[in-house]
């Protein structure tokens, strides 16, 4: 193909639109410099506009002219290369295999999905000698400008009177005077030390101690930081990708748009693949929140699809390629270690992870041990110089309540957390994912454990699935599992669509598996007593109360949904302000009466006062009555 | 309106159609008389059919001819009369008012839905002097035709080694020896004692105990036996119901049929306009499970929508009526008492409960006490002689997370457990209703309570939900909460739609909401150890890693939907009987994979074998080896 024609196939932009747009009721506001979301509500009410923590990015910001061939402007750019760690230098050489394409005789240009028109070859890395990880400064006493915008970002407009914005302060003396708040408020938090205001110097210390990373490769410099930590609110990931089957990069670009408006927190490109190279660049240039892989993948389509020729080398060149274009998390399954492989055999459903089966496979194949466990230290080495933030895989995870924490699984983890204290030797950020498929009685002792095991890195789980029987509804078997997981400390929840185990989701899918996911990550918040969580809640529910009907639906986490649910029944504008709804009908409405009743209550109070006021002048006007004898 | 002309109005039958036939690969199988579910699997594989409790009644059976112009068959009219403690009698005539057409000047052929044809006027009720309640039955030690069914029937199939179908058995005997239990079997049951199996004295003993109720009125035959209390399946009720803006019969009555194929235990009729006397003898003389209403909404209809205008004769009037129908539990909410209502004046949401807030605009209207509470014993004496049981409302439920677990709340609770010891007095089953809005660190606390101050009855519980925030997804919020609540010992969870707080449910909705709590209770089952729960989801799980599709699809909840959801991706016939799924594609699954993992190892196994035959062969053929020297 020539370069007129490649060119040619640029032209139509509408493939490549995604969706912009403020949600209803709601702006963008920047406090500190950190963009969040400022919710409206109606005038009349008197009550103040509600802020919370925004993952949209610019796309939701009206005044922002979104160009995906462009990107999005570079955010951490002048934070990075002011430390003065990195350097740039000439960048691995794009390979016809990174999308796909050995042996095809096809060029890069060919490959299906055209190339970012503004790839930056001279990729950052630290210079020699430095670390260039956020833990690195941590753990120097740095704080670093990526955790002045994370202290920001977690208070979610919440200003802290000592101190205001950035001002570092005492953890210890800002944890919450529990004795004055009601028992909604309290929570029960097992352990998690969540402040009522985070601090800069918070933190800092969290990262530096490991038990939080901020995913934030060098060379992402358009991401927002934020940060995963049992000690800030519990956060989201999406998965998206193509696949052999289906998909193209018009929709994967905008199924990370279109998950982030919902509120993915992290979005995990899973493509598998031709193309996958360029399809991730379009994301990564174009997303405001970290960008996750599996590297695995990749490196198995370099070797076209059979495990046993995978090598290290060819790894390791994978993990260069994407340490360059600018991932910010990687999974490797470095604990699936060859003894444990056995442990799996009398297995319902043996080893379900992908990356897990893979380098099983590998494993048996060569009766050598998996080569990311005996490279474990390399990788480290090369993940420092970008800081690229390790998700330690869970290959070994169950994928049905019968496989549910058994040896394979608690032996993969403890290994997990050897390797964490590997990974945070070398300063590389770190955090653990977990299953998977578990019955609600044996989740709590995998938070127990993964804590114990590893060292109280964060937690990234896959759910879990709390029964296997409702194939088509996993996004609610699983949100059981990640509400409770969530409220005993995990991190991240991983979201799972209602095509789980069935296809490939489609763009409601997504919606409805990060809508069902912020749903279970906000329970978790209210049940932890996570300080800002309630006050979302309580908004809404007065709104409701009150009839503001708008209002309910613009604090709700679906607006548009909410609203065409009451408009079935319901549809007239008047009814958005009628003091009743389709449920009860105007005469027979709970919440009226209840109103009334309050009504009726003040009017009796006052009565009552009148009655005693007249008593009171009746019996000559003396504060002091005297004593009957 | 004239005779011809009503009669005219009865020929399109068409509006009255409902949902018949099995589901996919399930057929109606009897065992010990008690109808069963059972899902066939591919031949292929030679896995044994699955045998599951089946709520669907004869509308899934191909074999019955369904005329909802004559009503169900009378399973329990020979149990009832038998016993000798019933007479029939001449009922109660209906007035235009039972249809809210007080002073309309229409006649009740004119209520806007036709009469049922079969209308039984001579209902029966207990003989003087005789309690014809299955409570006062198993305290007289006696183990009722109703008691075997559910023995049975809560086995699923599964038939008892020791005395097989009904033997009697000591309960304490038959509890599992957990030693021998896998941990995703063994469950935490929170004091929970379910039996490895049910027996009829086991069942026999926890109604008289009071720890589960059996919602069977003798005016309601037509119903299949079945048992709610901790100790047995966790059970889910749905909510149906015209409304004074919506709705008709003929949606009332398939929206019964309809969730009843999905899983409802129990549906409540919750209508409130007109001719509601009228859809209730079309719903109960058509359902094979119980039915409950809130008689209070119906009381209100006859006082025209004024609270304040109730009396009891009103409203014990409108209880015989329902007694006589066959309506098989009540939600009285004799719990509001005046004291009471001052203690929700500060809550973010006040009385949410419709029956609450009527009951508490009387109270406080009349500065006196709750009828219901002053008459209890009166209506205690009434439901003796039906059996029909209390559901003993919790009218000052939280209606938001900012009002959980409140003074309100919890003084009600109370109040529930004193009226519980003097229903029991009189033989009455009942269960006790819980929230709402619960947090999910508070869920436990409402459990504990519970059994503490009501005496182990059956909790019945609405949700709870545990976050606010997403209104048009309470399904999910709520079945968080219910999964948990239903794990800690809660009995029957009340579905919640996704139309909850917006509009009334359509029939996408009620599959929705059924479905949902249909995995909450099944969670529950799992993690409480149920010895039974497991069989599916590890017929499922097998199904799926061996690539059998079809079987996975037809043991799933929503069999239709799995498979829809899959052929959106790979529709084609093939694709079912592929060894990979669209997420991954064919050349890159990780069940497929593990499964070549698994043959891997077994051929190195037999590998290992023959070297060590060959070793041993060449050692000499010596099974005991001299120790080297």
């Amino acid at each position: 193909m020539n370069k007129q024609k490649a060119a040619a196939l640029k032209e139509p932009k509408l493939s490549f639109a995604v969706t912009t747009g403020a949600l209803p009721a709601s702006r963008k506001i920047h406090i500190g410099g950190v963009a969040m979301r400022e919710i409206e509500l109606s005038k009349a009410s008197g009550e103040a506009a509600v802020t919370v923590y925004d993952t949209s990015g610019p796309y939701s910001d009206p005044s922002v002219n979104i160009d995906i061939y462009k990107g999005l402007s570079k955010l951490r750019d002048a934070w990075i290369r002011a430390r003065g760690d990195v350097e740039e230098y000439e960048g691995r050489v794009v390979k016809p295999e990174d999308n796909g394409l050995k042996d095809s005789g096809f060029g890069i240009q060919d490959s299906g999905v055209e190339t970012f028109p503004h790839v930056n070859t001279r990729p950052l890395r630290a210079r020699s000698g430095k670390a260039a990880t956020q833990m690195a400064y941590a753990r120097a006493g740095i704080i670093t400008s990526e955790m002045e915008y994370i202290a920001i970002r977690e208070n979610e407009g919440r200003i802290n009177p000592v101190g205001g914005l950035v001002a570092a302060q005492d953890p210890a003396q800002s944890l919450r005077a529990s004795q004055d708040l009601r028992p909604y408020q309290k929570g029960e938090s097992f352990g998690a030390k969540i402040p009522e205001f985070i601090t800069p110097e918070f933190v800092r210390d969290e990262v530096a101690s490991g038990r939080a990373i901020i995913p934030n490769n060098i060379n992402h410099p358009e991401s927002e930081p934020m940060i995963i930590g049992r000690n800030f609110k519990v956060k989201i990931n999406a998965n998206i990708g193509n696949s052999a089957v289906t998909s193209s990069v018009a929709e994967e670009v905008e199924k990370m748009v279109w998950s982030i408006r919902w509120g993915a927190d992290t979005v995990m490109d899973l493509s598998t693949g031709r193309s996958i190279h360029n399809i991730r660049e379009w994301i990564i240039r174009n997303s405001p929140v970290p960008i996750g892989t599996v590297p695995i993948y990749q490196a198995l389509e370099k070797v076209g699809g059979v495990a046993e020729e995978l090598t290290y080398e060819i790894f390791r060149d994978t993990l260069i390629e994407q340490c360059e274009q600018g991932v910010d998390y990687f999974t490797i399954h470095a604990g699936v270690r060859l003894p444990f492989i056995p442990m799996t055999e009398h297995r319902k459903t043996g080893i379900v992870s992908r990356g897990g089966s893979i380098l099983a496979k590998w494993c048996m194949s060569h009766h050598k041990e998996n080569f990311l466990y005996t490279h474990f230290e390399d990788i480290c080495e090369l993940l420092k110089q970008y800081d690229v933030s390790f998700s330690l895989g869970d290959g070994l995870r169950p994928g049905s309540i019968h496989d549910a924490n058994d040896e394979a699984q608690f032996s993969e983890l403890k290994t997990l957390g050897e390797l964490t204290k590997i990974a945070w030797k070398h300063d590389v950020q770190t955090m653990i994912e977990g299953p998977g498929h578990v019955p609600m009685h044996l989740i709590k002792e995998n938070m127990d454990r993964q804590l114990e095991l590893c060292h109280e890195a964060p937690f990234y789980t896959l759910g879990p699935l709390t029964t296997d029987i409702a194939p088509g509804y996993d996004h609610i078997t699983s949100a059981i599992g990640a509400a409770m997981i969530g409220w005993f400390g995990t991190a991240m929840l991983c979201y799972v669509t209602p095509k789980e185990h069935l296809g490939l989701p489609d763009r409601d899918d997504v919606k409805v598996g990060v809508i069902s996911y912020k749903i279970a990550a906000h329970a978790a918040d209210l049940a932890k007593g996570h300080p800002s969580a309630h006050r979302r809640d309580d908004a809404l529910s007065k709104a409701r109360f009150d009839f503001r009907w708008q209002d309910q639906f613009n604090l709700s986490l679906d607006p548009e949904t909410a609203k065409d649910f009451h408009d079935e029944t319901l549809p007239a504008e008047g009814a958005k302000v009628a003091h009743f709804c389709s449920m009860c009908g105007p005469k027979f409405c709970s919440m009226k009466i209840s109103q009334d009743v309050r009504e009726y209550a003040a009017s009796e109070r006052e009565k009552g006062m009148q009655e005693m006021a007249e008593k009171f002048k009746e019996s000559g006007g003396e504060i002091y009555q005297k004593v009957p004898a």
